[in-house]
């Protein structure tokens, strides 16, 4: 449990957005003020977890022993302020696999999203409360 | 031949588009539905598919014995349904080497692109028909 | 001295442009017009340089003996035109760890960035003049 690492399905609540909005020709923008975590757009089956795990350890591993120098080169103080967790595979995985900003098209009041597609928030390095700032634009 | 990974170079298309609408100052936005391909931005040339397939399968094998789990975990209905192909990697190339949708700016009527840039859709899980939604917007 | 590879932050200046604007509640949009150098929002602490280029050594390694086909297939003329420096390893990086254009919210007059939130340019192919193209939209 407390799993620092998850995918969290923002589509639902999204589409409820824009469809209680009256934009019915334009853009859904969000936006994630973060740098640890991201967004992504892909399926959301229940492999994603499992298998983007595998693929960003071979990429940007974990690391408890302050191998990154973003953790190596933290003064006490700051070690304090993030708990002394290490957290430099997180910034990596996010800057590598994630998009701090998408756009997603709004046509004919809804989201048009591809049959298999959902967006997705992928936290590196929680459980932590997280803000998004959504917008909507009329085209 | 029907190799399931390749390039398409759509710069060609997009610059047209710009030229035949009205739009002088403004932007293109390319949104791609799918989610075992995507949008990239580079240049085009004959060595760029050998390089990312080297490149990527360093990062997401290939992987013909469901070995990620989005291929393990499947119902034999949905292997059916996908006729048997293992795409696990593809969703995660499609995910870290590519963008859902870019914006590129139009400067007095053309499409704003660098000397040596292309706009192109990278696809991981093909060949299939491929849709992709495009917009004009005003500045 | 002469570094290929580095970070330039441009937070400080992004929000000055903001700031002078008369722009209260938009977006700002930045587009890197060049193939191997690209965008980038992260925390920007001293060690981002070295986790970042030990996690692109994995990922895309550099050649000086031709590896990758794009510095293979060169003609004499184009490796003359780039100075015969290899610069495949470039392109990948370029593709696969930045965006080619972000779009950061402007609310009550200010970019919205996020607390560790700065954003860069990565270089992988310089040092170079770069440009980008900066726009600012109403919302």
């Amino acid at each position: 449990m407390d799993d620092p690492e998850g995918i969290t399905d923002l589509t639902g609540e999204l589409k409820q957005l824009v469809a209680e909005s009256a934009v019915a020709e334009g853009t859904l923008h969000v936006y994630c003020g973060h740098t640890t975590c991201g967004l992504i757009i892909n399926e959301r089956d229940t492999g994603l977890d499992t298998d983007m795990r595998e693929v960003l350890e071979r990429i940007a591993p974990h690391s408890d022993n302050h191998h990154y120098s973003h953790d190596k080169d933290r003064t006490p103080a700051e070690r304090l302020l993030h708990a002394e967790r290490d957290n430099g595979h997180s910034h990596a995985r996010a800057m590598l696999a994630t998009h701090p900003e998408l756009h997603i098209p709004i046509t004919a009041g809804n989201l048009y999203l591809g049959q298999w597609q959902a967006i997705m928030l992928a936290e590196y390095d929680g459980p932590r409360t997280r803000e998004l700032l959504v917008r909507l634009h009329t085209a």
